[in-house]
C-alpha cells in the first residue's frame, strides 16, 4: 500500500449527463480499469463529469499535468452536446481543425452525400492530432500529446482502446491471488494487518459482499513481487482458517 | 444545457482500489446518481480515488468547498485498508474518536466478547458526527458537516443512503422525456440543435447505443419546465421521422 508507484500512471475521464444523472449505468470504468491493470500501468483516478465544456478544460488539464497517460470517453458524435473535441482543443490551446483523412473516412463509410456539416464535424480535432481507428462507425478518436479522446458508446470505446492499447508503454505487471473465506472482516482485521507490515511490497485488499444473502469475504493480494506475494498467502492460510486459495 | 443549475449540488468520491484495477464493477454511482435527481440535487462530478490517505484528504476537501453535499463510498470497514473514517477526520480539522453510541450498537450486534479492536475500530469517526443507520452490519455511516460517509458494499450503502435521503433538501426536480429512433445521431443533429436553441431550460442528449448488433439512438429531454419539454418534445415528433416516445 505504502509503496511509491513505479509504474506508468493514468486517469480516466468519463464525460456526459447521461452518467451522472443515472440514466446510463458506466461500463467504460470498469474495462478500461482492468485492461490498464493487465499492462501494469496504474489507473491512479477517475473524474464523472457533465458535458460542460469548462469543466472538461478544467479536468482535462489538472489531469495531464498529473498523470503520464490520460483517456477521455463521451462526447465526440455528432450532435449538440458532444463537446469534448472542442474543450479537449482550447484545454491544450490546440486549433480545432477539420481532419482530413478522418473526413475521408466518413466519405468512404457513409457516401458523400451523407456527410452533412453534422457528420462532418465529427471529423473535427485539435491540430496535430493522431486518429484512433474506429472499425465499427468511422468517425475516429484521436490522441493529442498525452491524452487519448474515446468514443462513449462501449462497443466503440472498445475497439479504439484495443488500438491505442498496441502504442501504450506497459509497465511492470501485478500478479494478483484471490482468497475467499466465510468468516467476516472483523474476524480476520488483525492477522491482515500483521501481514501487511510483514510485505509492504503486496498490496492487499480486504472485500466483503453478498452472495445469496450470506455476506463472503474476498482477499486480493497484488504486487509485482511474486515471490512475497507468494509467502504473503501461505502466512494468510497457515492463520486463517476456512481461507481457500481462488487462484494459484 | 446553458441554464445556471439552481438545484442543490452534490458530490460522489467512490474510494476503492478495487474499482481503479477493475477488479469490481461498481455499482455504487448509478443507485446514487439515479437518487440525486429524482430528489432534484445536481450531481456535479465523481471521482473514484485509490485507498490513500493523501488522496482522500485532498478530494474531500475540493469536492466539499465546491458542492452543497459530498458523499463517499468505502473504506469504513475494519481492516488496515479502511482508512476513510481517519481521512475525513482529517480533512475536517477534526478529532477522530471512538462514538460510543456506535460502539454500543457493534456490541449489542456482535456481543461484548467478538468486539476485537477491529471491529471496535468501526465505531471511529471525526468527532461531533452524527451516526447513519446500517441495518445490516450495525456499524454506522457518518455525517459530519456536509460529508456523509456511506459503505462501500452496494446492499449497505443502499440502506444508509435510505437512511440520509429523509435528511436532504430536495431540489426542484427534472421531468424526462425518452424518445427512439432508427435513424443515426449524424441524421437528426441538425434538427436537434434547432430544437435545443429554440428550448435552452431543456437539457438534451443524444446517446446512440447497440442492440442486438444494431445501432439505436435514444433522445433524452429533461427539464424543471414540464411546458417546454413537452413543446420540445412535439416539435421532434413533427420533424423527425419514425421517432417513438418512451413515456409521455
Amino acid at each position: 500500500m505504502k509503496e511509491k508507484s513505479v509504474s506508468p500512471t493514468a486517469s480516466l475521464i468519463l464525460i456526459g449527463n447521461e452518467l451522472l444523472t443515472g440514466q446510463t449505468q458506466d461500463k467504460n470504468l470498469h474495462f478500461i480499469a482492468h485492461e490498464l491493470f493487465q499492462m501494469g500501468i496504474t489507473l491512479e483516478e477517475v473524474s464523472v463529469i457533465p458535458d460542460d465544456e469548462d469543466r472538461i478544460i478544467e479536468t482535462v488539464n489538472i489531469h495531464r499535468k498529473k498523470y503520464d497517460t490520460v483517456f477521455t470517453t463521451g462526447g465526440i458524435g455528432p450532435t449538440h452536446d458532444d463537446i469534448t473535441s472542442l474543450a479537449v482543443s482550447k484545454a491544450l490551446g490546440k486549433k480545432l481543425i477539420r481532419n482530413q483523412e478522418a473526413l475521408q473516412r466518413l466519405i468512404d463509410k457513409y457516401g458523400e452525400e451523407q456527410i452533412n456539416e453534422a457528420r462532418a464535424s465529427m471529423a473535427d480535432m485539435p491540430e496535430g492530432s493522431t486518429l484512433i481507428d474506429n472499425p465499427i462507425s468511422a468517425a475516429p478518436g484521436f490522441q493529442i500529446e498525452n491524452v487519448y479522446v474515446l468514443a462513449g458508446v462501449p462497443k466503440i470505446m472498445k475497439e479504439m482502446f484495443a488500438f491505442v492499447k498496441k502504442g501504450l508503454k506497459p509497465g511492470q505487471t501485478k500478479k494478483v491471488i484471490q482468497l475467499v473465506t466465510s468468516l467476516k472482516e472483523g474476524d480476520v482485521a488483525g492477522i491482515l494487518t500483521e501481514v501487511q507490515n510483514q510485505f509492504p511490497e503486496v498490496e492487499m485488499g480486504s472485500y466483503p459482499h453478498f452472495y445469496d444473502e450470506n455476506p463472503h469475504l474476498k482477499l486480493v493480494l497484488r504486487s509485482t513481487e511474486e515471490e512475497a506475494l507468494k509467502q504473503a498467502r501461505d502466512v494468510l492460510l497457515e492463520n486463517v482458517s476456512s481461507l481457500k486459495v481462488c487462484n494459484n
